[in-house]
């Protein structure tokens, strides 16, 4: 590897050199918004990936599940996640972890970005959406509901 | 997994919720200095480990090479580190990767604290120190021997 590789400067901005912010996801794909994303780490050798995903004030990731496990860490900023059935406020460099199977999302609801890294296997099964039944379910929740709807974000805690 | 599991925050210092902080490595093992590591995530179902380690001012991690990869970011301040046969600055959010079978070591060369997090394969092969006639080779650089020093770690980058 050459030192270009081996030493990436971070810039300001949450950007790093040598790391192009890209698309959270294709459009169209799956409901998201306001949300990029930045590959830090990803490298055959590894067994995982780390990933930076920023939110603008009222974005929000994808709310999907899958198999297999997110090691998340707030960088940047706070905001709201939904884990499981579990709406909670996020502040920098907590650490949340994504079981497997489990609803989850992130929402910048604070009029401010809200940033995350994100560790993940480099081999891993494809995101599942919730079904409108699904999505029914969740929102018998209040405070899912009002994660949702992204003004209320849910009781502080 | 417990919502006490799924969430936990960060504390003042550079603490988290639920994480202890833990010697480097056991003592005698191999040469370090104020330094203390913090295992983030650590999960079966992850194909690697996140961990976070700090040096005190003045503190440094073991010279040392392996099979397995690093991938470093800058958390906390700044230092120096040694890849290879380059030394440089490292800033706050800088990545460095640490390719296979490479001399490395960080310093915390500025009169303060270094703090970096560290991306690492859960299965791995035990690190090699270097030989007296390694050390001697490395030696050869100035660059390298100010920073083992310590005091003058290398021209400014």
């Amino acid at each position: 590897m050459s030192d270009e590789q081996v030493f990436r400067s971070a810039r300001d901005g949450f950007r790093w050199d040598g790391v192009e912010r890209r698309p959270y996801k294709d459009e169209g794909e799956a409901p998201f918004k306001d949300i990029s994303r930045q590959a830090l780490f990803v490298d055959e050798r590894l067994g995982c990936e780390l990933r930076y995903f920023e939110m603008e004030a009222g974005g929000y990731s994808t709310l999907e599940r899958h198999e297999h496990v997110h090691a998340v860490m707030i960088f940047r900023r706070r905001g709201h996640a939904l884990v499981g059935d579990a709406v909670r406020q996020v502040e920098t460099h907590a650490l949340v972890t994504i079981p497997p199977m489990t609803w989850h999302q992130f929402r910048a609801t604070r009029g401010e970005p809200l940033g995350f890294l994100c560790m993940v296997n480099a081999e891993r099964d494809r995101p599942q959406l919730p079904t409108e039944a699904e999505l029914e379910t969740l929102r018998q929740s209040s405070a899912i509901t009002a994660f949702f709807d992204g003004t209320k974000p849910g009781a502080p805690d």
